[in-house]
């Protein structure tokens, strides 16, 4: 496995300069968490404040708001035209992760190396505090995206919403609770679920940046199938750290998928084609992005950190 | 008590005819109901859409849909400009109300005389279907509103957003769960619950309506003011209602608030004094909307309805 910082990009920044995806991630996570910090400020019910910033700001990668923010660049826009829209996609992703790991739904005690949302809240405040960021959301990106076009912004909105609904992460979600159990999953509902689960949101993460940023119809397709191509690699590596990593590395519980007999990839096509399978996707994804040189840079530098990664 | 077809309004809609109040509610629950079974197609994975039709269809008074298509009719707008948003503002309700029902939260078996969502479809899918409707709703308005510019239909994302967050819905709803089994809740908390569960989405679809017929600045506050009178009233009245009707009236538990020992504006008042003042909110509700002469004809009706209805 290659390391983070170690990734060469064949176009570097600067003649003679290798692109550092570590120096990267560090600057990038610094201002999203700032971004995020301030977006939700602590107010009158402080509960439900404090219950929605404890899991916004809980850290991880940080990775959906730095990929709204690297493709919006990459398209020719600013840092400071995809913030806002960065900031509501991690809201939109910690709403989905409060109630995955909620008693009835997949029943998580640690989150991020943390207690989650309900354990230290209670199951009710944890519904809120979902709802809530849900929909703060689409008010945050209204009422903070500054220097685009109201057409885009009403573009981001709906991709938001059709990427978190029933045609996105629920409806995946959805699939995966009824594939709970059953050893004779197939590999479309397998790649259903993944679509819709995780690729759904990173796709929006891309899309959006490019909206935002004034990407036209071939360039927001061309955005589509790097972001489908590196949200199933992201799956297949997650199913493949489900069995080898441990619980310390994820900060949440460790082989899961097994306890749960659940169909993952791995199980279908072993760790080794799994892996195979991951790189070929991430080549797929970034052969998309040619045309853009070396402004796509990060973009190609964070699909080979997907399937680098180790937790 | 005043039937609600009986109600008599100063300015008649032709000279001589009386305002039918139950006309009218018959008329728009028709066209919202088509509206809304057209809304949310059956697809895959059919079991969440028809948990979220199954709450999205389940009758109910359409009040929030109506009121929107009201004002934006009373501004000078169409019921197509306003049909997206009023939908999505049902879809929101419907996702509060099943939100609501689970068993972390106020555990109802019972919502409009049918079993909640997740008493048929389970807890999982519930919450799920509560997610898919509120994400849902926001692309519903972008995708399908028409003839309205885009900066009044980002006003309206703000607007729902805002008023199902905290700073709205699930503001109230939080400060209502901590005040529960206290019996020294003062008035003013009581004040803020329903300001923040019922009155801010009643608002939003109030002025919403009026944002999508182009409502200025001015216009938007005289209908905040008409709204936020009449959501105070509407809660007032169910919390008599919670005392004074039956099971079979109400369609969901009755007695519910007295048993969770919770205070309510009857339990500090009396009956007597809290309809009093459910009166008097109306009548400044309606003061509001002199300037609008027989064109506010559906908005008044409507609120004198929300003080006489027994359910």
């Amino acid at each position: 496995m290659v390391a983070a910082d170690n990734i060469q990009t064949k176009q570097p920044t600067q003649p003679g300069a290798k692109f550092n995806l570590k120096d990267y991630l560090k600057a990038r996570q610094q201002i999203c968490e700032a971004a995020l910090d301030k977006s939700l400020p602590m107010q009158y019910p402080e509960k439900i404040y404090e219950a929605m910033r404890y899991s916004l700001l809980a850290g991880g990668k940080r990775l959906r708001p730095i990929l709204c923010i690297a493709t919006c660049e990459m398209i020719g826009g600013t840092i400071d035209m995809a913030m806002p829209t960065a900031c509501a996609l991690e809201m939109v992703h910690t709403m989905s992760l409060i109630h995955d790991d909620l008693p009835a739904m997949d029943n998580d005690d640690y989150r991020r190396g943390k207690l989650t949302n309900h354990k230290v809240y209670g199951e009710d405040i944890a519904i809120l505090a979902g709802d809530g960021l849900l929909a703060y959301a689409f008010e945050f990106i209204v009422e903070n995206t500054q220097n685009v076009a109201p057409d885009a912004i009403l573009k981001v909105v709906s991709r938001i919403g059709r990427a978190v609904g029933a045609a996105g992460l629920v409806g995946g979600q959805v699939v995966d609770l009824e594939s709970e159990g059953k050893s004779d999953t197939k590999i479309e509902t397998l790649n259903f679920i993944h679509n819709h689960k995780t690729a759904a949101l990173l796709e929006a993460c891309v899309v959006c940046g490019g909206i935002l940023a004034g990407a036209n119809t071939e360039e927001v397709q061309r955005l589509s199938r790097y972001s489908q191509n590196i949200g199933l690699a992201f799956q297949i590596i997650d199913d493949i750290l489900d069995i080898t990593a441990t619980q310390e590395q994820l900060g949440k519980t460790a082989g899961k998928d097994l306890k749960a007999q659940k169909v993952t990839y791995p199980s279908l096509w072993g760790i080794e084609e799994s892996r195979k399978k991951a790189d070929q996707l991430i080549k797929d994804a970034c052969a998309e992005l040619q045309p853009y040189g070396e402004k796509a840079q990060p973009l190609i530098a964070l699909a080979h950190f997907i399937t680098n990664r180790n937790h």
